[in-house]
């Protein structure tokens, strides 16, 4: 049987989803934790929508799993009550709802849709040490009009060669349909973005071009230029991790779970990109 | 000449506000970046609003400093930015602002009030590991309505032996001015407190009495019998420090400050009680 996990973690002290040897992860913790639980003998493994890099936090991320030790008969309130108790120990992750996935269900094939948050502190405002974590401290005033005015110029169906990390015969086509920027009530900068998927250190990227921009150190023509041009760039940094958090991952309707999951898996088999999030 | 400082900080990693040999404080962190960027020879010693706890966090604490180095000319917002840049090292403690203190003004004695928030996740919502270091997680669902009976009936100018610490010789009579629960948006249970002043351990005292009542441990009756008895009790827990941050202090006008400090004096010495917050 496949189930279903929808997961949040505070990415501070993970080096990333995915399992790396000697290093802790969310993956291995969630996966050791229902190991432990369902008295696993062989290994779990569990399949993701959005491979966070170390230091990246979600509130929405969602994985599957297929275990033959669950059953039509088996109480997942139950199982995700002791999940809950088990992690207790390692708080800084959370697995909110284990439920049974829908026919045709895969977590990192079926989306339509990531989304995700960044979180920025400019020299305008109070910083808040108790939100450092999930902020990044700027020390330039930005210019929201400014970042807006970037994002608008970056949102379509594109190649985002300028804001991927390159890997060997993988596409950097992607579709970037919302992206856009609010100072939340204590004044910090939220860009909200979402896209059919994301490449690697997208995001980061995309949000260090707005912050180039909004900072007055790159105009909007010349980064239209490195848009356009679709290379690796220098002209504007990779921000850090802990400021982004992947916030939901957007799933068809149950009776488009499984066409939707083979489309993606025929784009990525055409583009030979197998492993962007 | 007397400085004001308006301070934050993430109390997760501090051995509490206080300097204690060997420790990690935040008087002790601050004091040291000042006296870094003053070049001072002899210790400088900071006089706090609210001396909090270990673990309990502050967006609105307020200290002073006598320092000979600062004159009228000395530009305290220079000042503020390198202290700033200092602290970067530490970011789990931000010095927001450095003012000149108005006659009279003394961080310790002159407040009117102290306000603190406690914030609680209990069993009926999503934990959001993101906010784990500021709240208190809850096993069983609480009642916002019966915790609101709870903390309307501790309101007053009463003593509240039942909630202090007792410490010989000072009294426990305190004003309690405002104890209200709501919930945010994400659904946690967040107490609001307001007093002129409130003694060790007070606000997780008033919280856990409130959290067994409102968890339906304890009848409202029973605890105002123990409210009224005046004296220690294990009726209720004292609540963990993590969920608890200062979020304001409030002083009067500036032409009331020395007045409203040798009056706070005053109360304090009659009744022997000199090292509350």
């Amino acid at each position: 049987m496949r189930v279903r996990l929808d997961i949040a973690y505070d990415g501070t002290d993970f080096a990333g989803w995915a399992t790396q040897p000697n290093l802790r992860t969310v993956q291995q913790t969630v996966e050791d934790a229902l190991s432990t639980i369902l008295r696993l003998t062989r290994p779990v493994r569990l399949v993701v929508a959005g491979r966070t890099d170390a230091g990246v936090h979600a509130t929405g991320q969602v994985a599957h799993a297929d275990l033959d030790e669950i059953d039509e008969k088996t109480d997942l309130v139950r199982l995700t009550r002791k999940l809950t108790s088990l992690l207790n120990q390692s708080p800084d992750v959370v697995v909110r709802a284990v439920t049974r996935a829908p026919e045709g269900f895969d977590a990192r094939f079926s989306p339509m849709a990531r989304r995700y948050e960044y979180r920025i502190v400019d020299n305008d405002i109070d910083r808040d040490p108790l939100k450092r974590h999930q902020s990044a401290w700027i020390n330039r005033p930005l210019d929201v009009t400014l970042m807006n005015d970037t994002s608008s110029s970056l949102v379509g169906l594109r190649d985002f060669g300028a804001f991927c990390k390159p890997r060997e015969g993988a596409t950097t086509i992607r579709e970037l349909q919302v992206f856009e920027w609010n100072r939340d009530d204590s004044g910090a900068l939220v860009g909200r973005l979402q896209a059919d998927a994301f490449c690697h250190s997208m995001v980061r990227a995309l949000v260090g071009a707005c912050v180039e921009v909004g900072s007055g150190k790159l105009a909007l023509k010349d980064l239209g230029d490195v848009r356009d041009a679709a290379v690796r760039t220098s002209a504007f940094k990779i921000m850090p991790a802990h400021g982004l958090t992947l916030t939901e991952v957007i799933y068809p309707p149950d009776d488009q779970l499984g066409a939707r999951a083979q489309l993606t898996r025929v784009k990525r088999d055409a583009t030979g990109n197998g492993s962007d999030s």
